[in-house]
C-alpha cells in the first residue's frame, strides 16, 4: 500500500458511534457544545457556525459548521448513546483527532468507528487506480 | 426477511453522493437552500434551524437541523459534486423521500447511495437478532 498516493477523495467522513456514555453528560447542552467546539479546535478545523438544540424531555442535537464541512452530534441519554459525524475536506484538518478527543470526553464503554471517503470522482478514481495497477 | 421486525437502530443515515451535477446550481446558495428545506418538508421532517455558508471562490455548505437529526450538503461546483447526508430518527420521517427529491432537483448523472443504521444498541441488537434466529 502506497501511503504517498494522491487522494482520490474530496472529503473524509468519520462516523463515530459512542455507546454506554454517561446519560447525564449526554443531556448537558453546555458540556456537549463545549466538547464539540473543542474537538474541532484540536482537529484544526475552522468554525463557521454553531447550532445546538435541546429536546424535551431529553436529548441534544448539535452541529458545528466548519470551513472543512461539518461536525455533528445527536444524543440519546436514555440509551447512553451518541451519534457523531466528522466530515472534513482538505489537508489541514484531521477528523480522527476530533474523534479521539470526543471519546476522551464522553468516555463511552463501547465505540464503533467507520471512515468513508466522500466524493471519489469516478473519472479521477479510474485514472488513479489505473496508475496503481501499472 | 421479516419486514415487520422491530427496528434495532435508533437512527437511519442515508449518505448520498451526487456526481455530475450542474456547477452553476451547486454554487447557487438560494437554490441549494430552498431545495434542502423542501426535501425536509417532503420527507416529513420538522425544521429546528437552517445554516448555510457560501465559500469564496465557490462551494456551499448547508445544514438543516431537524427534530429528527439533520440534513446536510457540501458542494464542489468545480467538480460537479455534492455530498448529502440525511440522518433521521423516528417513524415519521422517511430519509429516502428527501434523497429522491434532491436527486430530482440536482439531476446528477451519477449517484451513489448508502444507508447506515445508527445506534444499533449492542444489548438490544443481540436480543433481537437472537429472536430472528429462533
Amino acid at each position: 500500500m502506497n501511503e504517498e498516493r494522491p487522494k482520490i477523495e474530496l472529503g473524509r467522513h468519520v462516523i463515530l458511534e459512542m455507546y454506554e456514555c454517561s446519560p447525564r453528560l449526554l443531556d448537558d447542552e453546555a458540556a456537549v457544545r463545549e466538547a464539540m467546539v473543542e474537538a474541532v479546535r484540536r482537529a484544526n478545523g475552522n468554525v463557521c457556525g454553531v447550532f445546538f438544540h435541546k429536546f424535551n424531555p431529553q436529548g441534544i442535537t448539535g452541529v458545528v459548521v466548519i470551513s472543512e464541512s461539518h461536525v455533528s452530534i445527536h444524543t440519546w441519554p436514555e440509551h447512553g448513546y451518541a451519534a457523531v459525524d466528522v466530515f472534513t475536506c482538505g489537508e489541514r484538518m484531521d477528523p480522527w483527532k476530533a474523534c479521539e478527543y470526543l471519546i476522551k470526553r464522553f468516555k463511552p464503554l463501547n465505540v464503533n468507528v467507520l471512515e468513508i471517503k466522500r466524493g471519489v470522482l469516478p473519472r479521477r478514481a479510474t485514472c488513479m487506480l489505473g496508475d496503481l495497477h501499472e
